[in-house]
């Protein structure tokens, strides 16, 4: 079977594993098949545009991600960035590259997995771009969402005066990635190790993108910049800071930081807290902040 | 400087290349620069959606592509689908990996090439994702476009008694490819090659969408489906008769084959237009045609 043959296959199986009910409610006209998908938004309401990319050895290895868990997180961190601006996500297009020795099996979790966080997430995939490579899987999703005209929570309107909150705890995901680099999980030995109950591994592989809360958020009149906590607290503060022209106040002892990561930390001498809460008490500044800060273990 | 600072150098460089002026008439409320952007479509318009991915070695190598074009053609690729539905293209996202050693001015010179098209095409660079991978340079493109609610010109709604027909000659593109395959450019060799004289090698690496026959065919009301022909016009026949469900008669001495091409042909013993037209007399089939059929050279 050739390449091209194989990716048709797979494009076939992939394809229709939505319900066609789904379709109609999500204001599909021209789902994936056609040159381009065909779809609607609320009347009134803007557009929220995003893509994020996830690349094989750099994003993800083997002993990182399952298949399952690549197609998963790529699809909720776009899913995220929407949430991030209090939208609602609707659409999402998936292009996926691929060595031509890649399994069949593999591309077939990936969708899985790219599927399961599209239910979840209530996001209806429309169309998509499969194609070869040289190096490793590459997968690039793009979420179309949308969001009341006039009321994205962009990150350059944070006011003097303003409260720091996040909505949960920081660090288990980075704590969760080390936890399984040091285990050293081959593909095969997946199957026997249960992920679902290590809460700090399902964080890194199966995170929960903040939909409700950025919804709340926006509702509430309340909150005037929002960022979503993917590259460490210290980084997106920093954000919010430069576009906004204000200075931010962290306070380490509010910062949320879950039991867990504690005994993980402990476990391993107490040190290692540092690369995985990157905050630090700040006050004002001018001068963009370090991308990780160290925070002492208690 | 580590990978990560170029990233941000080059991010920082290739932002606001775009004149703010185009931003407001775009529609942009937010655009490069926070989670996502936030824009709007015309009211009564339904979002057009398509995405297209470039792969170095698959779909470029560096002989048969400047940097620059791999920009250019990879957001027209996306554009093109667009323009196959009839639509109008707004916006775009774009996804760039590439692998850690990549040189700086590479990168400049791949959003230089999508800058020119998306100024061309009037799309607007909305957002974005630029890291790293191991193998080759991936550009995906997503581009939001809109149509007229009801009006899109889809692919499986041809009817008996259709004409078939072509918005301008066909085969260029592969013998471009072809030819500089033949001739092997190092990229040192780009800047003294003249590609825009040679008009088989512009088709390849500056495509033109056919946005305004688009339009028109959509506002005509006569043209009943519509395709782009980027893999081949067998392909593209097949596809439109699968999806309508009929038979399409192609009329081998009406397909437009260009001079150039015949003369390329004959300066190579004749028989390389088997590859390049693709297509052939077909009368009613049920069964799938073969993706290339070879057109005997006069």
């Amino acid at each position: 079977m050739s390449s091209l043959d194989e990716f048709g296959l797979i494009r076939r199986l992939t394809e229709g594993k939505q319900p066609a009910a789904l379709q109609k409610v999500a204001g599909v006209d021209t789902g994936i098949g056609d040159d381009a998908a065909v779809a609607g938004i609320t009347e009134g309401f803007r557009l929220v545009l995003t893509c994020d990319t996830m690349n094989e050895e750099i994003h993800f290895k083997q002993i990182t991600m399952r298949d399952s868990d690549i197609g998963f997180k790529a699809l909720t961190a776009a899913v995220s960035d929407i949430a991030a601006m209090g939208g609602i996500p609707r659409y999402a297009l998936v292009s996926l590259s691929m060595p031509k020795k890649t399994a069949p099996e593999r591309v077939y979790s990936i969708y899985e997995g790219l599927y399961e966080a599209a239910g979840q997430w209530n996001v209806m995939v429309v169309g998509g771009d499969t194609t070869s490579c040289i190096g490793g899987i590459s997968l690039a999703v793009t979420v179309i969402g949308e969001v009341e005209n006039g009321r994205a929570l962009v990150r350059s309107t944070a006011k003097p005066g303003d409260a720091v909150f996040l909505t949960g705890p920081l660090g288990q995901s980075a704590a969760g990635l080390e936890s399984l680099l040091e285990r050293g999980i081959s593909s095969a030995q997946w199957d026997t190790f249960e992920a679902g109950t290590d809460t700090l591994v399902q964080s890194h592989c199966r995170p929960r993108p903040q939909i409700q809360a950025g919804r709340l958020l926006l509702q509430s009149g309340l909150c005037h910049a929002l960022n979503d906590v993917s590259d460490g607290l210290a980084s997106e503060a920093w954000e919010i800071a430069e576009a906004s022209g204000v200075g931010l106040d962290l306070i380490e002892e509010r910062i949320p930081v879950p039991d867990e990561l504690y005994a993980f930390a402990a476990s391993r001498g107490g040190t290692h807290l540092t690369i995985f809460c990157m905050a630090e008490r700040i006050t004002s500044w001018s001068a963009p902040l370090p991308r990780s800060i160290s925070l002492s273990c208690k």
